[in-house]
């Protein structure tokens, strides 16, 4: 089926984007630039907001009116751990709250260059701690986020059970970065077709994560790399024409022979992070109700 | 008394703000760079959001949680005509809609250079009679605003009545823009005080604004030309540090003397838009509290 018109907002919106940005990487006008994601999705009705402070880092609250307050989102905004904020991503987040029928914590975790792994990864775990720390059943809590925030739904269960905390109830990645070594054949026959990134601007952000001395094989660098039999119950949803597709494809058929419970949905003709036009492209709204009742089938939200 | 600690962050906040600001003008990355102002407040608590379309524009309708249905403020965000859009302003138009217990409208008006003079105005005045025609009471309509959001807190109504429209019944304007010849000893006095503008960047928005051909004193670009007879009753907050401040105080005698129930709350120490800071800093929470009270009691919200 032909993408429908709503959704060339996305590519409209990240060739304007790609075309402000600035040519030295500067990171405060990158991350003024990448703000506007925002832009593209609708206001989630019925939801409320509160700023709190999560395992001491700033965050975002996010209620929807009547969901349940036994089960919770902790959502990880996308940005290649170098952009984006809790405002670029509250309509994403909190449309997926809504689907979910959960609260959402949606954290602020600091941001590379200047800080690099394993911080933005540690204040995420930091912040699964503290959702336990206020009475949240692990099993009722979802991890998710698009883009490296996608990656982090797989690297925060899995630095969570390292630290001896208990596994998450679910994962769900949109347009996941699990792979910062970049494998996979749509990295590179996806490069014209994906309007937001490039190569050459997904090596910058990939050498500010690892610029503390890390590998990019490290598995909680790149999850690809892990031992994934102890992931959550993942939902991962790629689209077509996304530099990063393969990946996604690629961990759920290696998750999948480790015997999780993962299931692949597939956006062709579709940008990265399609949903970010969540309440205004119909395949966004689409792809986040069967996030929403996977979810609640999980966890029972 | 000294301005407290919390309240320097608008200045931290501005000073990023200049030093980011492209020297060309590019009007996409002003935007992109001003939408940070929303950064220095905090969420407003128990308010939700629906995105809609109002006298033909996308705008953002605001429901604090328990205030009245009858009641609105209308609201013109900031940024010389020229950036600024509902995202930006989001959290401080909640938190005054929250303080005066109304709900509230906040309107994307098309923006300069695009569109220059009369159509940011007649969009905020189609936003007005929107309202009218959705059944509010102009008795009951607040109009509200920042900086040229300001200024148009005193031309919307002008232009309203020019139109044949009732008189909304009350008027609020923070760090307001009043006049684009930019009188008063405080626009030269200031311009080391005031982080965020310089003559130079005050005159390229102010030529943006009249670049359809009109005058700077047109009483509808510079109300502080009109006959102010007619103005509703008006609240005008002023910052002490401020290039604008003198023309809230001018706009305020000129008023008093033509018999408009106005009031003029200065303060001292303070940068431009000191409301930006709502919920962070307690300045800014006692100039909303202050004018909510005023409000409350001047339209019965």
């Amino acid at each position: 089926m032909a993408p429908s018109k709503e959704s060339q907002a996305l590519a409209e919106l990240f060739g304007k984007l790609a075309g402000a940005w600035p040519s030295d990487g500067d990171p405060y006008l990158s991350r003024c630039i990448y703000e506007q994601v925002h832009s593209v999705a609708s206001e989630a009705e019925g939801v409320s907001y509160k700023t709190v402070s999560a395992g001491g880092r700033p965050s975002l609250w996010i209620q929807p009116s009547g969901a349940s307050d036994q089960h919770v989102v902790l959502f990880m905004h996308g940005g290649g751990f170098s952009f984006g904020s809790t405002n670029s991503h509250r309509k994403l987040a909190s449309h997926l709250a809504k689907a979910c029928n959960c609260m959402s914590l949606s954290v602020e975790y600091r941001l590379t260059p200047e800080h690099a792994f394993p911080v933005p990864l540690d204040d995420c775990v930091d912040a699964y701690k503290w959702l336990l720390d206020q009475g949240y059943k692990a099993e009722n809590i979802v991890v998710a986020g698009d883009s490296c925030g996608g990656g982090l739904s797989a690297t925060v269960p899995l630095a969570a059970v390292e630290r001896g905390l208990p596994n998450p109830g679910a994962a769900v990645a949109l347009s996941p970065w699990y792979d910062l070594t970049n494998g996979g054949e749509s990295f590179t026959t996806n490069e014209d077709k994906d309007v937001l990134s490039s190569k050459e601007s997904v090596k910058v952000i990939t050498d500010r994560y690892i610029a503390g001395g890390t590998s990019k094989e490290n598995p909680l660098v790149s999850p690809i790399y892990a031992n994934l039999s102890g992931l959550p119950p993942t939902w991962i949803s790629c689209a077509g024409f996304d530099m990063l597709r393969d990946q996604g494809a690629l961990l759920a058929e290696k998750a999948k022979k480790a015997g999780v419970d993962v299931t692949l949905d597939m956006h062709e003709g579709q940008q990265h992070v399609m949903e970010f036009m969540a309440g205004m492209a119909p395949e966004a709204n689409d792809s986040l109700q069967r996030i929403g009742e996977w979810v609640r089938k999980k966890i029972g939200s």
